[in-house]
């Protein structure tokens, strides 16, 4: 693990925090681009009424206004969480460089758990995919959250 | 083809008429629910500058917000083309019951052809996926638009 990755790492874990304070299941993102933050965001599917509002998908969605443009090449997204089989998508269709997450999912992780669709060679966009990165730290608070929880 | 299907996939096929007025990717979807449309759209990519606003993530919002719960069920979504990964994430995620496309899509569909995402019994969420309504006008449609863009 770089201290770069786990720099931009602790950035999506404080967007985790600030989810779990919400009372949304604490999963973080964080999209950099040039070396700096470039978008940050976290899980608001209750919020915003929205089951595709995850922090993936309005990192993504943040990124491409501010960029003026729908590809995301050069941009690095870490998630705190293994991104599901929607995010997975989204971040095909993005186009990003790389994806960095912290802990599996196993029951709906689509880069490493179920699927592999970053590297699934029939796709027209790959790309690389790190994981484990601070991996406890994101773990440990999606167990906090459904332990107050119950 | 049940006549039902039929009458609710013309009305997808309109959207995605309008689409192609809009020079985005000729895709339009409804849902439908106690009987009537709820929520219409069509993809408003390049619109929008997002590369996730695809005609069916659009109508899920719109429906979540129409009923003002992320829980679509007794949902029935129309869309003209085959959903990609990311749309049929989103549809799981969403608990819809029931899915009708018209033609598929060889390169990205995640409903039959490059994946069956809707019957993955690893899933926590299935629903029935029906295809073929309207085929032709959809295909046609999408044949128009790239030829168009020659």
């Amino acid at each position: 693990m770089s201290e770069r990755d786990k720099f931009f790492m602790k950035a999506a874990i404080r967007e985790a925090e600030r989810a779990f304070q919400e009372d949304e299941v604490p999963i973080g993102a964080v999209a950099v681009f040039d070396g700096k933050i470039i978008a940050s965001n976290h899980n608001r599917k209750e919020q915003l009424r929205d089951p595709l509002a995850h922090a993936e998908m309005l990192v993504v969605s943040e990124t491409s206004k501010k960029l003026e443009r729908w590809r995301l090449t050069g941009v690095t997204l870490y998630v705190t969480i293994e991104p599901c089989l929607m995010c997975m998508g989204a971040l095909i269709h993005s186009r990003i460089d790389r994806l960095v997450f912290g802990a599996r999912d196993p029951k709906f992780g689509g880069a490493k758990s179920l699927y592999e669709l970053g590297e699934d060679p029939r796709m027209n966009h790959r790309f690389e995919v790190a994981e484990g990165v601070m991996a406890e730290e994101a773990a440990q608070l999606m167990r906090s959250f459904f332990a107050s929880k119950r």
